[in-house]
C-alpha cells in the first residue's frame, strides 16, 4: 500500500477519518502533507477548514489549500445547480480530479484518503445494487498508479466509524462533528443506514460484505476497470485522463461558469503522469 | 428454458406463485404435473395442501403428493430441532432433494418453481452480502441438468409478488394467503423488507439488482458452481449428488429419527440421472 520513502498527500476534510489517517501516518514516520479543498458549502466549509488548519498548525504539518471559488470560479452549491448534477456528484468529481492533479503536480507518490469500513461498505452496496462493473473493478484499498493517475490508498478500510472516532478522542484530535448539509438524504447515507440495521441484527455482516468482496469477488471485476483505463485519452483542456475529448471536471467547471487557473498546464500533467 | 415436448414437474406449495406458474404452463400447452410436499407445519400445511389439491382437482391435473411424516418419518418442526438446523434450512434442503429425486424417478425433464422477482432478489441479496461464490454461480433462472440433477427452471423471475397475486385474482385462483409461520423473522424476509424500502425510494431498483446480476455478473461466478458440481459423488445411502459420503438430506433424515422409504433405490436414481 505505502512504501517507507513514499511522499504522501492526504485528502483532508477536517473530519475524524482524514485527521486520524494523517495523524497515524505521521506517527509511523511517513512523509505526509495534507490537501484541503474549500468547497464553498457555507458554514460547514468554514468550520471544517478551521479544524484542518488548526490540526496542521499545532503539529507543524504542511497543509495545501485549494479554494474552488477563488481558484476555479465555482463552488459546490452553485456548481451543482448550474451543471445539473447532484451536489455529492459534483463534489466527488471535483475531489477526485483535484486530489489527483495536485498529487501529480506536487510529485507525490500516492493520495491517501480516510475512507473507513462504513464508507467503503456503503459505496460497495450502491455499486452492487446496480452491478456497476467498472466501479466494482476499481473498488479496492489500493489503486495502482497509471498514465495520468497517482496511486490511491485507503489505509482505514478495516476500521469502523466508531473506531476512527475513538482514535481521535484518545489522541485529543478535534474534528468537525457535523455531516455535510448537502449530503442529507442522499443514497449513500441511506445505504449506511441499511448496513447499520443489518449489523445490529447480525454483527460482523458489514465486514463480511466488504472483505468477502475484496477476497472473493473483486478480482472477477478488475479486468473491466483495467480495460476502461486502457481506453482513456488525455483531456484536450487539462490533460487529465478521460474517455472523451474534454474531461468531466472541465465540463463541470465550464457549465458552472468557472475557469481553470492560468498556471495549470495540460502538457505538464500528462508528462508527470507517465 | 422449456422445450415444447418437455415433461414438467411443478413444485406446488398452494401459494400464489406456484399455482400461477402451473396454471400458465398448462394454458400454454405444456405437460405439467404438480408435486406437493406435506411438510407437517400444523394448520399451515393442512391449509396449503387443501388449496393445491382443489386447484388440481378442479382442472383435472395430476398432483403427486409426498408426506414427510408418513414417507420419511419426520416433519419440518421436529426435524429441524433434532438436526439443529433452522426450520427454513431443513425445509429448503428437503424440498431441493425431494423435488429433484421425484423428477428423476418420474422421468420428468425439468422441475419448475414459482420463484418471483421478489424471492430471487432477496436470495441474491443474502448471497451477495456474504459473497457466497458457489451460490452466486448457481443463481440463474435456468440450471441445466447434470449427473444426478434434473434441469431447474424459474419462469416467473421477471414478475413481482403483486403481479403474481394479480394474475391469480384475475384467473380466479384461490391460494393460501398466510406466510409460513416458521419463516417469521428469518433473514430472507428481512432482506425482502430492505429491498421493498429501496424499491419505494427508487422504483426499479429491485429489477436492476437482479437483472444486472444476471446480465453482467453471474457469468463471473458460474465457473465456481460448475467446479463444485464436477466434484460431487453419489451419496452411499440414496445415490443423490453430494460432496461427501452421505448427502445432507440423508443426514437430516437420520438425525431427525426418520428413515428413507423402502422403495427408493440409489442405483435407480443414479442411472436415471446419467
Amino acid at each position: 500500500m505505502i512504501g517507507s520513502d513514499d511522499r504522501l498527500l492526504v485528502a483532508v476534510s477536517g473530519g475524524k477519518d482524514s485527521l486520524m489517517v494523517w495523524d497515524a501516518l505521521v506517527r509511523l514516520g511517513y512523509q505526509a502533507d495534507g490537501l484541503y479543498l474549500g468547497l464553498g458549502i457555507g458554514e460547514y466549509s468554514d468550520e471544517s477548514g478551521g479544524f484542518a488548519r488548526r490540526f496542521a498548525e499545532e503539529r507543524g504539518l504542511r497543509l495545501i489549500e485549494i479554494d474552488l471559488r477563488q481558484q476555479y470560479g465555482y463552488d459546490i452549491p452553485a456548481g451543482s445547480r448550474a451543471a445539473k448534477r447532484a451536489p455529492c456528484s459534483a463534489c466527488g468529481l471535483s475531489k477526485r480530479h483535484l486530489f489527483n492533479a495536485a498529487a501529480l503536480e506536487g510529485g507525490y507518490d500516492a493520495v491517501v484518503t480516510g475512507h473507513n469500513l462504513d464508507d467503503e461498505a456503503a459505496v460497495l452496496f450502491g455499486n452492487v445494487m446496480r452491478w456497476e462493473e467498472g466501479y466494482l473493478g476499481r473498488q479496492y484499498p489500493v489503486l495502482p498508479a497509471g498514465p495520468g493517475f497517482v496511486r490511491k490508498v485507503k489505509p482505514l478500510v478495516r476500521l469502523g466509524e466508531r473506531e476512527t472516532a475513538a482514535y481521535c478522542v484518545l489522541r485529543g484530535i478535534d474534528y468537525v462533528l457535523d455531516e455535510c448539509p448537502m449530503a442529507v438524504g442522499n443514497k449513500h447515507l441511506g445505504y449506511k443506514e441499511i448496513l447499520n440495521d443489518m449489523e445490529a441484527r447480525s454483527p460482523g455482516s458489514k465486514a463480511a460484505f466488504l472483505f468477502g468482496f475484496i477476497e472473493r469477488a473483486h478480482g472477477r471485476f478488475a479486468g473491466d476497470a483495467e480495460e476502461e483505463r486502457d481506453d482513456l485519452g488525455a483531456c484536450t483542456q487539462c490533460g487529465a485522463p478521460t474517455p472523451g475529448d474534454v474531461c468531466a471536471f472541465c465540463r463541470l467547471v465550464e457549465r458552472a461558469g468557472g475557469a481553470m487557473p492560468s498556471g495549470s498546464s495540460p502538457v505538464e500533467l500528462r508528462r508527470k503522469a507517465g
